[in-house]
């Protein structure tokens, strides 16, 4: 298999750091493309994922599974040792909330603070600055969500590492570019940090 | 169980589709709350939802899942008869790579039109008009990826109505409210619709 990826692009790293808590990082090759020179962009590429987006996982049967998370979860589903989904029930449905709202409210608010704020993508969007300006708010915001939680529970949902410490470990890491940082009393975000960055995945 | 939601907010309604096609509507209660009042940013509704989004499932321990796409995984994994997520790993993938797309790409930028056009929520959030119009004119763009997929396939996701189509359905309806409607030259979205909109499960 093979995953068509950008190595410095939040999306691609979260499926790297899933692959690697996993021990499957030898089952894919990768291929870099440049974003920024719109090598996504593509008619060719868009044959891959008609949305333009990295990452982008081919099957060997020739097909492609593109949005890191459905290529974690084929992942998940094929190697159902050391779950970062949830085995029961419950789980499944704890992890997907936290992943979610990692991903909708923090990850997501923090990619558009740096697409409208930066104009990285303004050959092929139109950046609003006053939006960029008010996600960047948006963002440091959820810091707040994420010391309640981490307060009451060692990991982000629940008693283990899962694919919601993943989203949330990559967005701070990328929060960095809008100088979006963990505020200094949140003793419980910044234990978090320390742990999951020291784990091997996340230097993938 | 019991589920907290508002009848006619979007996001509740796709949880009501999912239960309603896997038959399991009488497995819960539901219990609306007025959110153009505020009765989701209420102290008592954050111990509910840190995030005050509806819905939110109680569940019979007393624990809350919030999500929609995490209270219907809760049910998928519990009820796996009519599966609507997939059952192998590829299907899996396939339907949450779709389910993703229609969100991100339709759901989530027809609800940011709506809310930043309108100003619906503006004594909680800051309307940038500029930004709501320039996502209804993106959610526009995404009935092209949606009529090269049904040219393919009967629904969204391939062979079987999944997930994916339910997103896509509450956002087809909801679209009503910025004025974004199927294009008259998109006949595979039109024939889906219809196809999708007779459903019982459209009505709950």
């Amino acid at each position: 298999m093979k995953i068509y990826e950008t190595s410095t692009a939040p999306s691609p790293r979260r499926v790297r750091i899933f692959l690697a808590e996993k021990g499957l990082l030898d089952k894919v090759t990768f291929e870099q493309l440049d974003i920024q020179a719109g090598e996504n962009i593509t008619p060719e590429f868009r044959l891959k994922n008609p949305i333009a987006k990295v990452p982008v996982l081919e099957l060997d049967d020739g097909s492609y599974i593109s949005e890191s998370v459905a290529i974690c979860r084929y992942f998940e589903a094929l190697y159902p040792e050391n779950p970062l989904m949830g085995v029961t029930p419950k789980e499944q449905a704890e992890i997907e909330m936290w992943q979610r709202r990692c991903e909708i409210y923090f990850f997501n608010i923090v990619g558009m603070g740096f697409q409208h704020t930066t104009g990285y993508f303004a050959d092929r969007m139109q950046p609003n600055k006053e939006w960029g300006e008010q996600c960047v708010k948006g963002a440091a915001k959820f810091f707040r969500v994420l010391e309640a939680q981490l307060s009451q529970n060692e990991f982000i949902a629940g008693d283990s590492y899962s694919i919601a410490d993943i989203t949330a470990l990559v967005t701070v890491d990328f929060a960095r570019v809008i100088k979006v940082r963990i505020p200094e009393d949140m003793p419980n975000v910044l234990r978090w940090y320390e742990a999951v960055k020291q784990r091997p995945s996340a230097k993938v």
